[in-house]
């Protein structure tokens, strides 16, 4: 790797932690400046603009997650074993030592909620293609007969995105200490559910429900 | 009420408004002015401080949200109509108009994650209730034999959470057509499982998963 490129990666390490302290929208050539012990015109030489710096973080952390989450699932056997591991790798995503207990897409998500633009864009599209991933690994559990045919494998990634965002409030925010606890009963609950009959009762107390 | 209750609340609803807008921590008395017909001495006659304007846009949410989710559902029976009335309260909050499509809670809680001080303390004691209620009305669900008595109410409350949450992305931010229908598919699912017998296996492909 060239010395240049050794630069502006850990350049960009520097802006990941940054925006995690500060908010994405403060993230510029000025204030990166003061995080790092370059000047404002050596930042320049690597980003010409705050926009330029802020799409290379975007990329740099949809990286790490291919390189940290998906790419470790599709290395295990399809089935459930993948889907497990998909599962594992987002909960360490989100609370790891690498990302330093900060989702850039969780947090971008609140923050260009109602701001149209390039930043929102590729916030929108790395979580469509994390919903499209898990979706493919669970038709792969169903095409070896790990999951039933009838699995709804884009009801599935709702449902698993929601045990990852609980899991980040209740482990973050929250502080909870059973937090992975509760977000991998959860998924033992989804697999359990996806196994379920569908549209039939569902268990002994559905009679007392219907009353 | 008297005149300067009537003003400080209209403070308080375009507070509430400008803050969805630009983000919490960039609200203060000169934004605020900004989008009002007061001069910032005007509302400094109501609020003394950002802070204060702050903590008080904090009230405001946190009384509406009990005005629109949790009483209205306090009124159904008690047991899975209760529950339902919760939830569907929970999605109309994150998507009504009345908060603009706004969750304050869901926004703040990724705003001041890293940022000790009153409004984190604020917004964790107020998801901490959120918890709360919902687990209360899981337990009065199980009182009545609407669910079983092995039902694990904070379970139960983390991944209603996490529907809401994942729901609010999809609605929001990826503006999926099919955002309720996956919510509420997914809370149906929720109860169901958690009327499954506990501690055995949950469905017709176990054994293929076993293997």
């Amino acid at each position: 790797m060239l010395k240049g490129q050794l630069t502006r990666t850990a350049i960009l390490e520097q802006a990941f932690e940054t925006a995690a302290r500060i908010g994405f929208d403060a993230l510029s050539l000025a204030t990166l400046a003061q995080d790092t012990s370059m000047s404002k015109s050596g930042l320049y030489a690597h980003f010409k603009s705050k926009e330029a710096l802020q799409q290379a973080v975007l990329e740099l952390a949809t990286e790490r997650f291919a390189t940290m989450v998906v790419r470790p699932a599709l290395r295990e056997r399809r089935g459930e074993a993948r889907l497990r591991a998909l599962f594992e790798g987002y909960l360490a995503w989100i609370c790891g030592s690498a990302t330093r207990g900060y989702c850039l897409f969780m947090a971008l998500g609140q923050e260009y909620r109602d701001r149209p633009g390039p930043i929102r864009e590729r916030v929108v599209q790395a979580l469509g293609a994390w919903h499209g991933v898990i979706a493919r690994v669970v038709e792969g559990a169903i095409a070896v007969g790990e999951l039933p045919p009838d699995t709804d494998a884009r009801q599935f990634a709702f449902e698993m995105v929601g045990i990852g965002m609980s899991f980040q409030q209740s482990f973050q925010l929250l502080g909870r200490a059973d937090a992975q606890l509760l977000a991998r009963d959860a998924f033992d609950g989804l697999l359990a559910r996806s196994r379920l009959p569908k549209g039939r009762p569902s268990g002994r107390h559905q009679a007392a429900v219907r009353v």
